[in-house]
């Protein structure tokens, strides 16, 4: 058996999300048929984090064990060919120690949230971006952020179905900038709720767009319940960028 | 009669390009279609570059006439509306004077071409770039790239269908850069023939490639014939950026 680390960027939108379901394709599942193809074996593959209908990924990071006898070189050819007609592409391949764990092994995980913010819809950018129309104050929402990073109860920011056994996090880092059109909010955690990502955009959106001030977001926060605090921010926005592994 | 010039952007991949055409949706058509519905008339679109099929535009400039009586800010709003469901979005309009022509009085044009260059095929930006899977010297490529700039015949660059009257343009840029996977062909000048960024980039590609040197650019521009330059690249890749008027 050989134990390999792939890196894979996808295109979300026409997937149930990264895992595996009844109910649609799954980059999960188009990785393990593309395995099954390659090497007739039943692989199990394992992602770093399930990301959600919708999301995308420019940094997934995945690994599997194949019994065939084979390099990774031979790997990242035969599932890119095999994943040819799916907007998912393996960038990287690489042998590993067996003990490497794509999820369990995870040190940190960044994500990038991209908000298209201006008056017309977004065109070559469709899917790409959320789409926020009215002016938003990207220095009050980086302000606001700042309250969000560190260790917290995040069950403000925690969806319903979150399966976490406790909703403290500790956010590293929580940036928004503003590049030309569009907002980024850019992530970092050791690991992330479910939705935690999209729930703190909707919020620090209510910031950009004046209707709540940074205490507004604080209290949320403390409030340690998802009823007091923003919507969640539409899945089209969001990357997962990168997973580092080893020491922080 | 009031004469306004709006700046548009919009994804080409569903339209046979910028030009009404009995074969297919064109951008053209489309705005015709919503100033029809908002003001009940048969108003020509006139646009400032012919854009071709597939290619994109994030300021493509176009003008035309109302006879009813409105002003900028319900035209944007009304062409907004009625184009909801096309990738095309109008981000600017302006009541301009009556002499201000979007094709003639255009003193510069600026076009953007990305490449995708790396192994793995492109994921979230799929019909947004060209994808070049072997690894391209971007500095051989802007080195050559300068034999190009200034007043030329292009004949060797030119669509053999394309209806300038002369051959000879003036390049006034055409710089070459990476972008981490992406390497971007930026070129401006006032006007450009039919498919002469697409061809220069084609060209550049086999310089990128190690095929073509600089000299054998300047070779293929100095034998005014299109076979003696490089293929065409794929439209997808190419933005019709910003369209300049006035002094240059």
């Amino acid at each position: 058996m050989t134990h390999f680390r792939i890196t894979v960027e996808y295109d979300g939108t026409p997937y149930v999300g990264w895992q595996r379901q009844d109910n649609g394709p799954s980059i999960q599942a188009a990785l393990e048929s593309a395995l099954r193809e390659f090497c007739g074996e039943d692989v199990a593959v394992h992602g770093a984090g399930r990301t959600d209908a919708g999301v995308h990924a420019l940094g997934q990071v995945a690994h599997f064990d194949i019994a065939r006898d084979t390099d990774a070189a031979t790997v990242i050819d035969a599932l890119n060919h095999f994943l040819r007609h799916e907007p998912i592409s393996v960038l990287e391949t690489e042998a590993v120690d067996e003990d490497f764990h794509a999820r369990f092994s995870a040190t940190r995980r960044h994500y990038r949230y991209r908000i298209l913010n201006r008056r017309p819809r977004p065109t070559v950018t469709r899917g790409r971006v959320s789409w926020v129309p009215v002016p938003l104050d990207a220095d009050a929402m980086a302000s606001a952020a700042q309250c969000l990073v560190g260790e917290h109860d995040f069950s403000s920011f925690r969806a319903s179905i979150c399966q976490a056994k406790s909703p403290v996090k500790t956010l590293d880092r929580l940036d928004v900038s503003r590049h030309g059109d569009e907002i980024h909010v850019e992530a970092s955690a050791r690991s992330f709720l479910h939705h935690q990502v999209r729930n703190i955009v909707g919020t620090l959106e209510l910031v950009g767009k004046g209707r709540w001030s940074a205490d507004d977001v604080s209290a949320a926060l403390d409030a340690r319940d998802r009823a007091a605090a923003g919507p969640t921010a539409p899945a089209c926005g969001l990357y997962l960028l990168s997973v580092d592994y080893g020491d922080v």
